[in-house]
């Protein structure tokens, strides 16, 4: 079996924006190219690409090739017609924190060089009177791509790292259960919870993964179990109420899940039912392991108990079976998106800085340190 | 809101069995009427009747319509064609406990009024010289009417009593959870997890009930959820993984549960997803009772670890969802159809002779010999 392609890419001979659209998986293997800013919006907007890193690193490369194709006379029509390229496209995902970091971090570029070269900001009106040549488009676009291109290798990177530091805690023969999507398709390659799965697998250990399918959306199923599958990962699907059976049957050895934020006491929100999987896993004395880069801790937060979760539409759980309603059709439905596991029943933090173990305070506070001094170099 | 009909009952008048088509709902409250042996066998067949007890009763009364319905000339002939129509009846369901012991029953009448009335058994050469009158025919209709009647209403006591015996456990404002279909439609009359809940509810106490939706086949949503709307109940519903969730939320004071089988030592097999509850439970500190005629108690069994366990076909996992599959389509499924809840776990089992605790095995030794001294009288 060859070894699957990233999630999406850079064509730099066609100069396009290469992704898969997930919206066909797991039934299509679909590769869209694209350099249309409309068809890069409806990409994001209709989950084609989704998964925050992943969200990210598209919105950088599109904007990469969209200023390559920005048509202007001026420094200033072509700055402006960036920024409004830039804004619509933030407006896809309005909520998607790594989509506004991306694309802020492409302004930021390309403000630094118009600083730099003509010593003037990006809204700055002498702009206007700078001829936009040959020479001048080409310095430009390679600042940007250079800038997209080191983002999207800084994703590969991250979770590469969170991989090689999590691999301690995987052994020959284990069984590993996971939730939810936080794979290599919500990142551009490894992903995070997958990470330490994916390398113990290319260093030719035998492991089984035990996918929750995930209700509502069904991101275990849809995703995570099939891009194992692609990677020839021995993988078996089960229902998110199947956990305890599996645990008591010896064939998990430990769970690893992603997180969408963690507070400063160790504390993590991940997708509803990682909490539930924790409580058993516990009761099972099987570890767990929470696998994300250092940007998703919140040292501003005390505890879970300040993470406000986000309650979405009942018909996500209740509309999507049948073409007609799957229970009562007044039944109230209880659908919050995310669940905040205590750290009391995390076994270890794993990122691209180091591992945080209990208690998470100090150790994730020697964590954001070297983030910092990273930042401050 | 009116009281919501029966399961299934005997249209007197009619001389019909009625029944609620389960394969309508929730989207359709389809009544239907039936005398005859092909459409009974398909209601059984084809779910528009299930849950253990239900198919009993339904059988039970289906056999005094079929029998009342026999055109013989002789009581031989007569005899022949009821049993004939008993066992074809019994093929719908084979693995259904209740079906067989229902038709049994109905058969053993039938034998004790040949026996009493000619001194000869129901295989006896004998019944063939009988002629089969108008009077003959009336007495035999009659008991076995009387008979289909008893295990109809002693279905209903049974789930009645359960409930009774269950009322102390619920207390006015309680949020309580539940799983899979322990409900009326799995019996004729107000369940065995249901049955305190309902009762709580017609003594105008205020209950909040959470259903699980049960995965794969969301009996919690189709069938719990909607007959807990239609009694007017105040009724939430919830995906399997959110219940760590709900209880972290303080919403739930008790877990009510159903049984499909309990060993000597109160380790209970249930609907799978029912021991996850019950460690989730545990973890937040809310009692969990399970609900259950003494007839699922199983004193010949030692532990939950004696229970063999039925694993179903993937496709109930992968491919309800979608018409196309909802996962890789090589992925291996777990798919077991219970779980065994530890006794551990369980903070009371209520059956219809009583509450027992804590150690079980007295507890359930008490129980079982009140219904052996039962059926000496």
């Amino acid at each position: 079996m060859s070894e699957p392609i990233d999630t999406l890419w850079l064509d730099e001979e066609a100069n396009e924006v290469k992704y898969i659209d997930q919206t066909k998986l797991p039934n299509e293997l679909v590769v869209k190219s694209t350099i249309n800013l409309d068809e890069m919006y409806r990409a994001i907007e209709k989950l084609e690409v989704r998964g925050a890193p992943a969200i990210g690193v598209f919105a950088a490369l599109s904007m990469y090739v969209i200023a390559a194709n920005i048509t202007a006379q001026t420094l200033g029509d072509y700055v402006k017609e960036y920024i409004r390229c830039s804004n619509h496209l933030e407006t896809a995902r309005p909520t998607a924190v790594n989509l506004s970091w991306a694309l802020g971090e492409m302004i930021k570029e390309l403000n630094r060089f118009t600083n730099n070269r003509f010593d003037c900001s990006l809204h700055s009106k002498s702009l206007d009177s700078i001829e936009l040549d040959d020479t001048l488009r080409d310095s430009i676009t390679y600042v940007l791509k250079k800038k997209a291109l080191t983002i999207w290798e800084n994703n590969i990177n991250e979770c590469k790292a969170i991989g090689e530091n999590g691999l301690r805690f995987i052994h020959d023969g284990d069984g590993i259960l996971t939730h939810c999507n936080a794979g290599r398709l919500a990142t551009v390659r490894y992903g995070t919870a997958t990470a330490p799965i994916y390398l113990s697998h290319e260093k030719g250990m035998n492991i089984k993964v035990f996918c929750d399918e995930t209700r509502p959306l069904l991101q275990g199923a849809r995703l995570t179990a099939y891009e194992l599958m692609e990677s020839g990962i021995d993988t078996t699907l089960q229902c998110d109420n199947m956990v305890a059976s599996l645990m008591a049957s010896g064939q998990i050895n430990s769970v690893f899940v992603g997180c969408d934020r963690i507070a400063s006491n160790g504390d993590v929100a991940n997708k509803i039912g990682t909490s539930g999987v924790a409580i058993i896993a516990r009761h099972y004395g099987i570890p767990v392991y929470v696998c994300g880069p250092t940007s998703s801790i919140d040292m501003s937060i005390a505890t879970g108990e300040d993470i406000v979760i986000e309650q979405r539409n009942g018909s996500e759980v209740t509309k999507m079976w049948y073409n007609s309603e799957m229970s009562h059709k007044n039944v109230k439905v209880y659908n919050p998106a995310f669940d905040v596991t205590s750290h009391e029943l995390i076994t270890a933090i794993i990122t691209e800085k180091g591992v945080a173990w209990p208690d998470y305070k100090s150790g994730l506070e020697t964590l954001m340190g070297q983030v910092d001094s990273i930042r401050r170099e």
